[in-house]
């Protein structure tokens, strides 16, 4: 199932994409929270597998961000090889571990939604990501478990303002400001997935690509994430861990964004958010 | 007044605690989310001033997290000149802006909840905070401006798992086990603290005096925190940002805690939060 928010006469209500269409679930979810769909969707499938109405054409509607209420957006950075590379160059030390970052829930919007040049920043950037969305409460889960506990994927840009990013090592603020989180265009329920590490992640700025991979080239593989943040913190139901980038980043590549710029992101298998970048006011 | 949740007969419920009395608050606030509670404050003040029924002797209530549902949960490093020493002597460099990182909201528990020592570190810390929660919604607010954002102040332990704290330059991980968040006993409204600098901020271990400051000796003071990272997100009621820690932590004084130690953190004029660490399973 393709699990989406969706704006239709003004309204945002938690919905379905089949095919060309997008089924209301308001009947199902009137609390409209996907965090709370998720939590609840052990119990409430069936009836959301069986919703057939009412039914809006997806070109009616807008898509916004699949979840805006996660408790935790986490993001991994240096994931890839390639990008850890270009990071070790721009003077940033080799993780040993996994090193995780957090992006403010408030970061988030929505797949098609403006990202805004921040006036305080000289150095925007875009990384493409595979995002997972965690669909059980959680601890202490083992690699070869951690598939059950995911809910489905979506897609990420960490957009990131580089200059902020390496004022201080946690990165928080650099990787935090609003509308630097764009997500969707929905949550693809895990059982739509073959084999998550063997995606096609590739981003694009104005139509020319900048970063392309196999989600399998990843350095630490998604069980292997829930694995080592579930021996910490237990995981909620919505909580959004963004897998990593690529290389080709912007910053290693004379490549940082400026105003106008379209930035695609697209996951084979999963979707595509398109967002154009705009100034700040 | 001294907004607070807490549990009687197996219910948690939100309230006001007034002399030796907790105020119940259902009826006024029933969906029993203090984030709610704080964002509909402006409206809803007359009414929670108020109310003085019905109320249960303090002693036989448990006092909760006043808070366990932000949005956001930062905190600021090496915010103290002394600590920020202890901290450059352990090989952390020292930041030349706001060091900003984020405790994960699932690390919240209690003000006299067990903090629990993880059984995959061997390097637990203390860290005593003022935490500031925000009332308003807000972005780019100016410095002079700030407090007029504050709802309220509670006391906070950034309990942290040195080891996975410095295993990334980024702190995540080694902020954000389970049950090392403790936070309370209550939110105090901002009207009843004369000016948030000139608290004491006081931490004992078994009794022994660990840390003692002024929160006047902020390298960064509240309000600065809250027009810097107002530059980059908008802050929403319930933003949890603890303020600092001053010298003193167990990782410079040979002082680490060990399961059956009892951390209590005091600011004076907020209240006193006192968690025993157990360990793990």
């Amino acid at each position: 199932m393709k699990l989406v928010r969706y704006t239709a006469n003004g309204i945002t209500r938690l919905g379905k994409v089949v095919g060309t269409n997008v089924v209301d679930l308001s009947a199902i979810a009137p609390h409209g929270s996907m965090r709370q769909l998720l939590n609840d969707l052990p119990e409430i499938r069936g009836s959301i597998e069986a919703a057939d109405e009412p039914a809006l054409p997806l070109e009616s509607v807008i898509l916004e961000a699949p979840i805006t209420d996660p408790q935790k957006f986490l993001a991994i950075g240096m994931n890839y090889q390639a990008h850890a590379q270009e990071a070790i160059a721009a003077g940033i030390p080799v993780p040993t571990s996994q090193l995780w970052f957090n992006k403010q829930v408030s970061c988030i919007t929505g797949p098609a939604s403006p990202i805004v040049y921040p006036a305080v920043s000289n150095a925007l950037d875009y990384e493409a990501e595979l995002a997972v969305v965690i669909g059980k409460r959680c601890r202490n889960v083992l690699p070869e478990d951690a598939r059950s506990v995911i809910a489905g994927y979506t897609v990420a840009n960490d957009v990131s303002a580089r200059d902020w990013q390496h004022r201080t090592p946690t990165f928080t603020l650099g990787k935090s400001f609003d509308t630097h989180g764009p997500i969707g265009p929905w949550i693809i329920t895990d059982d739509e997935i073959l084999d998550p590490h063997a995606l096609t992640l590739r981003l694009t700025v104005n139509g020319e690509e900048r970063q392309s991979t196999l989600t399998g080239d990843m350095i630490y593989n998604i069980y292997d994430q829930i694995a080592y943040l579930s021996q910490v913190m237990t995981l909620e139901p919505g909580d959004i861990l963004s897998t990593g980038t690529p290389s080709g980043v912007g910053a290693a590549t004379n490549g940082l964004l400026k105003v106008g710029d379209v930035v695609r992101v697209e996951v084979s298998d999963v979707g595509v958010i398109e967002n154009t970048i705009v100034s700040d006011g």
